[in-house]
């Protein structure tokens, strides 16, 4: 198929739009792929929407490869299955909500589980149905707080959801596999640079979980990889490696000390170096130290309320908020308020110690390294006084083991292959093994084989088509414009006659009815009152693969070939098609 | 492709849903197309998904061939433009509204004619871009006030919507020649039994209109069809031919009468057979009676106050309400009321003539066949009397003439090529000279061949391609189930093994792979422990066009091949593919 560019519902722009702060946004907009409609919510333009659809196909192959089978549910949903689940409630502020004109309740959906689960229970009801796979590429709906980098983290955007449903746990491990070599497959053909990481379930409950982050600096998820193995994971679903526990007999007793200069760790460190304190015969470090973080619990009861409760992380690691949320999820925390220590008189703020926190009954929480036996540095729990020696398991204990520290670049890799780096990534896809959550909640009963009543369990997978789309612009684009893989470039070949004889434009019309003809899809700038210079300058910004270009040389018979973002070749002009569909075709 | 029924996510019923009316709304039910999710609101099952995407697919062909360039708005759209179109009001419950998180009003898009224009202001600048035609298959929501008969009337719907911006009024009328043609096109190739009717322009304002309605005996709109040419037109489009004025010279003086005993038209005409009044020389009928409607009629400022008004229709005909509103548009109408009555002592109510409205200043609308000069008998403003000869232009004033009375089947066609007769339809598609209305709303300002501002003319285009499916549906189908058109059947070919023996099920595994292999789209029902009748009469509802059955005369390899409400044809097993071929590709 041929489109001209002289006819096409098109305007590239020079200037980076003024909310844009992310590449892929500021290209995506001024290439004319899309248009901002409201914040958050986007219209595509021709060529993007060329792409979007290229894109959905892809992924449409491979579910269907792995016997997914398509369907559509809608977008606006009614309440009680989401009542039902909890989510309604759940998805806060995320949520649209809306009422029809008779008042009823109802919602955009954000994600399909609940919807999937029904649909199962009411058509299936023997073993022998079993497994099945669906799914649906559709609108989804998210009223993001920060809705932000374009068609990265829209309002409105399509993704893809699948679910599984299987009778035994041995054929949800398998769905989930099958998915996740689909998504290796999807990521591979979009030459997507990404990482599986092992993340934590989140809200979703459920065990197995893995998300597909590409890599990209303008990522808002940080990600660790080992240096020696294909380990990765969110940093909230980093496990830090306990140390062996420690032998107590023969330990010396902890040592008060009156500590007047040493409000923060560094401080204590010096006192401790100036005071010739070592531990296990060396000299300190902020590792040695241990920080008691005073929170506020709150469990996900409706009644439920906040409780005191203390974090114990090494003086050299700040506490990670988000991922002590996720180690507590669903419960929440909230760090102690001025309020909490005044009518809490035994938290001596600044020098709080574990010692406080197990006399008075409040839980202790403690990073894995707070290892039994372990020696450590802290708060002796009165203003300016520190205690040396205090041993876990001895002089205090530890109820509950819990990630809250932060990782650090260097750190031990969890599987022991090497150490951790720190990446920034797009998450793009996210693989989810829900178990019974969704189906014992919707009660879907199904006759097993001894025609018992029992309940499928169940995976859930999704991929953001549109964030998929930002993506690709984020790591395929140069200070030009984009660059977009053959197989979802708008088009294949873009064709420019930059050439002002006459001759030059027939031969180009004459050369994009051939490639047409060879079943490619060709964008032709046919306008005639455009400069070369512009027209090479559209030509790298929209970002088609390969551009033919019917300029000066064509007098000679050459056709400059320019690959986008790599070598310009001049073919003879009775050559270029045989050439491009090589190319085309890989 | 190859889908086994043993794995398809369906479930076929053999009773009709409870909530079903329509044919087209109990098969699809029934044969697993379709899932209520919510009033109005559906699920796409497989099967459905793969026919609505077929439909998609010719309607986007045939929009691609008149130039027509795809994009995708969002549904989830911001309040301003609509407040700029007025239609955040006009569009009162059935605009579905919402508040983002931040209290912003947002609304799910009805129609996009708001956001093209502002895309295309955005976008262009210059005569030199025009015309342009856009478009979308997208999905869109109207919170109707009774969604009816499954998908044919929703909430949730795809709907093509295209516009067309012109320079020139010349140019809309082509780009809606082209929309005419590419309906007929798509209407054609999904072999639909529609009529192209004659609309009135009615909210959208805009001149030219067309709506193009399916036959069918469910559908919710009459419309006309003149029995001797193709004349169709909605019921509000029918125009009244007018009858010759009649000379004034020489009538009778109207005469009063007192009728005690003729409250009505029927009693009034035989009040006059008693009295042997005639009317040019022939007995009365209802015809040559007046009925004086009193209205009140608001305009569409918002200030606007009731007003009181007459509507003067002849005696045998009802007020068409529906007429007399799209008539008044943007004005509305209600009937007066007997508080009204008892405002207004000079309206003797039941016996109203044209004569107490003339005197106190209230407005007169007449059905056009109140030609100037017909004589009346009509009510005389005074309980129990009446009065003959009341002659239009002599004994009273016509203000407005306005279409209002009923159209009955019979009337004269208003070409002037035989008579009308009525039919029921559903609206399918509507083609639209909207003008420039929006383009001068939003500010659309282009400059001309002469650098000069101008203002692009606007055309809008729309076919619903859910309910496209619900028509076909309708009109195709027997009491055994569907019976799709190839082109748009989820397969082409369905094979069923009615035959315990092994080798058939391994003959139908084997079939099935050849007619893949020949590019066939194969639904092949592999089920082992379902009988044959059974098999049938899922063949029979899924409504596939060709059911290729290996049964008993397999023995004897002959298979069975049923066209689908058609001929069974007994087909030798070596000549099946060739045959099928032949047949599905015509």
């Amino acid at each position: 198929m041929i489109t001209r560019l002289s006819q096409l519902f098109l305007r590239t722009l020079r200037e980076d739009p003024a909310d844009a702060e992310v590449p892929s946004h500021k290209l995506l907009v001024r290439a004319g792929y899309v248009r901002r409609a409201a914040p958050g919510v986007y219209t595509w333009l021709p060529l993007g929407l060329r792409t979007l659809r290229k894109i959905e196909e892809i992924v449409r192959e491979e579910m269907n490869a792995i016997g997914g089978q398509e369907m559509l549910f809608p977008a606006l949903l009614p309440r009680e299955p989401y009542e039902t689940s909890n989510r309604w409630t759940e998805y806060g502020n995320n949520l649209f909500r809306l009422k029809d004109r008779r008042g009823t309740d109802m919602l955009l959906g954000p994600t399909h589980e609940e919807m999937f689960a029904s649909a199962v229970k009411d058509m299936y009801s023997s073993y022998k149905d079993f497994p099945v796979t669906l799914y649906q590429i559709q609108t989804k709906y998210r009223d993001e707080e920060r809705p932000r980098a374009g068609v990265l983290r829209g309002r409105e955007f399509i993704m893809k959801d699948s679910y599984s449903f299987d009778m035994t746990d041995a054929g949800l491990d398998e769905a989930y596999a099958r998915h996740r070599r689909a998504y290796q497959n999807i990521f591979n053909r979009l030459e997507i640079d990404y990482a599986i990481c092992k993340a934590t379930s989140g809200a979703m409950g459920g065990s197995a979980s893995e998300e597909f982050l590409a890599v990209s600096e303008v990522g808002e998820d940080t990600f660790v990889r080992a240096t020696n193995s294909d380990y990765a994971a969110n940093v909230e679903a980093v496990i830090t490696p306990a140390p062996a526990e420690v032998p107590i007999e023969g330990q010396p007793a902890a040592v008060e000390y009156q500590t007047p200069d040493a409000p923060t760790i560094d401080s204590l460190v010096d006192w401790a170096h100036a005071e010739n304190i070592e531990v296990a015969g060396r000299a300190v470090t902020g590792a040695d130290t241990l920080k008691c973080m005073v929170v506020k619990i709150r469990d996900a009861r409706p009644d439920a309320e906040w409780e005191l409760a203390g974090v114990l992380l090494p003086g050299d690691r700040a506490l990670d908020e988000k991922r002590l949320e996720a180690a507590l999820e669903p419960a929440e925390f909230e760090l102690a308020s001025e309020e909490d220590f005044a009518k809490n008189r035994f938290l001596a703020k600044g020098y709080v110690g574990p010692r406080s926190l197990n006399a008075n009954g409040v839980t202790v929480y403690a990073d894995p390294r707070v290892v039994k036996g372990s020696s450590w540095i802290t708060g002796a729990d009165a203003p300016n006084r520190h205690v040396v020696g205090l041993v876990a398991g001895r002089d205090f204990e530890v109820d509950h083991y819990i990630e809250a520290a932060e990782v650090k670049e260097g750190d031990r890799a969890p599987d022991g292959e090497g150490t951790l780096t720190l990446e920034r990534g797009i998450e793009l896809g996210h693989i989810f093994q829900l178990g019974r959550k969704y189906t014992e909640a919707f009660d879907v009963q199904i006759l097993d084989e001894n025609g018992k009543r029992a309940t499928p369990t169940m995976g859930s997978y999704g991929i953001g088509i549109t964030r998929m789309l930002a993506v690709l612009a984020e790591q395929r684009h140069d200070d030009k414009g984009l660059r977009w893989p053959v197989e979802i470039a708008p088009y294949q070949v873009h064709v420019a006659v930059a050439n002002k004889d006459a001759a030059a434009l027939e031969a180009g019309a004459k050369l994009v009815e051939e490639l047409d003809a060879a079943g490619l899809e060709v964008l032709f700038d046919d306008r005639a009152k455009v400069s070369p210079g512009v027209k090479f300058k559209d030509a790298e910004l929209l970002g088609m693969p390969f551009v033919a270009i019917l300029g000066r040389a064509f007098a000679d018979g050459i056709i400059e070939l320019r690959i986008r973002g790599g070598e310009t070749l001049e073919v003879p002009a009775s050559e270029i098609v045989s050439r491009l569909l090589e190319l085309v075709r890989g």
